[in-house]
């Protein structure tokens, strides 16, 4: 395998994507069907407002990671299909969740749960989503799948806890931002590669890899979000840049920054962070590039990616594999120009 | 088995529950202590909030029944333990999303979680407590507790968000909302007695039967609730009477009232409902006792936790089936006066 040196070049992400996802085209219409079939194990009064959280047309990165590892580890099997169900539906379950925390009135431009019909039934929603989920990880003939997937379920909760506990934080450590990302994000791409494994009787050394991998590519994917909005194209991205900040979540750059800056430059950037006057909040965003803090996280970031990639070493060479490693190249290629 | 005709007499109800958890008062201790270690399964930065909202002192009624519900099919065995703290996390993570939807400020004489440190950390709160209770349930060897556990934690979620949806809909009927109470309430009592058979190994009949059983007790307690909203004792309830009818929550007596008036006196009533002056309130609870419909609810109560009763005939005679009994006696002694 060879380590990512070379930038790729400027690309359209969801044609990059798209082509990672091409062994799996077919499993994933079927498990875009699946998604949409849940909705109708809701009572009758219910049903609307889950199919609306679920047809959100997100990219379903964590369905294609768990179909690709099934793939690269034998076959995609209709069980690997229910399990890209089950992560995806827990992914959308923190979604409406998250959306509520930020105040968020739009995703992916539509209107957010919250914004249609209030915050009490966007929680009673994202919880729906959550035991619906759940309960479908029970549907597995082994126990193991529904133990797994509800341990990284929680490691999810937990992760979004602390970030939640901690913004406005500027003592939180480069080390314990990692953490959360790992479980925030991380916890539940590794559960869906390790896990695409399992269902093929993978060894658990591939297990581990397959783990890891998931691990590694979920946080590296979190980093990128975070420095996309600080450093992201506001037209293309649809929303605000700098709202993590305004919100007090501390993301890699902004860390660095801190802890890189002189302890009388760091005083002052916390002031400025917790008084959240958007005019400072450009020029806060200025001097994490010029300083190199942007920087910082994206090599971050790519270094994550670049270990990812080596947690494949011990699964033989299929298109499936070379599409796990090309999600790996083509996140690559989206966070490498952040920090030209 | 006697049906419940005559009124308990007035009693001390937290005496009178301690008796019917008589039978079961060791393994009740052992499973308060192993609700509270759940604490220490989270992250370090997270554990106080855990602790802090399990250890709520409530009346553990879901855990009893599960243990009840062990010893009357056979034995209290480890895991029923294990199985009554899994009903009570769930629990415990709707009453802390409840708290957010009700802007609840105090539970229990406690201040809630959401007025503690704000609604974002008690959405996040509530998931990490549900989602830990779905990864203890995944954790019993026979996959049928968490399926049937998960499918428990649907339903009420679904029950919560149909309730939600339909506040201030007058012509919400009270079929409709019977079966709302039924998945909102009902279904984590029915889980609790079913499974606790289940583990003894208990025939599909006294599963079937303690199902039923569990899902009328919780039905009834609810109603209990309900009417407990609009005419209990201020200051022994600890919170404001009518706070239900406030925020739109139609219950039984209130439903019962604009649907046996004629039109034009349930128009006026909707509109009083609509308006929500504390002062007409008052008066409106007034006509709800002179015009029977706090009876009608009482009554529909009382005859739940008969039939309740009735279920339990295929089990035989224990001084646990004997609590699982005096639950429903005491149940009613406390609902029966109010219609007085």
């Amino acid at each position: 395998m060879d380590p990512i040196t070379e930038t790729a070049p400027e690309l359209d992400k969801t044609l990059a994507l798209k082509l990672a996802f091409e062994p799996i085209i077919e499993p994933l219409k079927v498990v875009e069907q699946r998604i949409r079939d849940q909705a109708r194990a809701f009572d009758p009064s219910v049903e609307a407002y889950v199919a609306y959280a679920i047809e959100s047309h997100g990219k379903r990165l964590r369905p294609a990671v768990a179909l690709l590892s099934g793939g690269a580890t034998g076959a995609v099997l209709s069980s690997h299909l229910n399990l890209a169900v089950v992560v995806e539906l827990i992914h959308a379950a923190t979604l409406v969740h998250d959306d509520i925390l930020d105040h968020a009135d739009k995703r992916r431009g539509q209107p957010t749960a919250n914004a249609r019909w209030g915050n009490s039934m966007a929680v009673l929603l994202g919880d729906c989503l959550f035991a619906h989920a759940l309960r479908l990880a029970t549907a597995f003939e082994d126990n193991r799948m529904s133990r797994r997937l509800a341990e990284a379920a929680s490691e999810v909760c937990s992760g979004e806890m602390m970030q939640t506990k901690r913004r406005f934080d500027m003592q939180l450590s480069v080390e314990d931002y990692i953490r959360i990302l790992e479980k925030k994000t991380g916890a539940l791409f590794a559960v869906a590669t390790e896990l695409g494994g399992f269902l093929n009787g993978a060894s658990p050394e591939v297990q581990t890899g397959l783990h890891q991998f998931g691990m590694r590519l979920g946080t590296a994917y979190q980093i990128y979000d975070d420095c996309l909005d600080l450093a992201g194209d506001e037209g293309k991205a649809g929303k605000t840049l700098g709202s993590d900040l305004r919100r007090g979540k501390l993301t890699l750059p902004i860390l660095h920054l801190l802890q890189s800056s002189d302890p009388e430059e760091s005083a002052r950037l916390s002031k400025v962070i917790l008084e959240g006057k958007p005019e400072d909040f450009t020029k806060l965003v200025e001097t994490a590039i010029e300083a190199g803090a942007l920087r910082y996280a994206v090599t971050a970031g790519r270094q994550m990616l670049n270990d990812a990639r080596e947690h494949l070493d011990g699964i033989p060479h299929s298109n499936f594999k070379e599409s796990l490693n090309s999600l790996c190249v083509t996140l690559d290629g989206m966070i490498a120009p952040m920090a030209q």
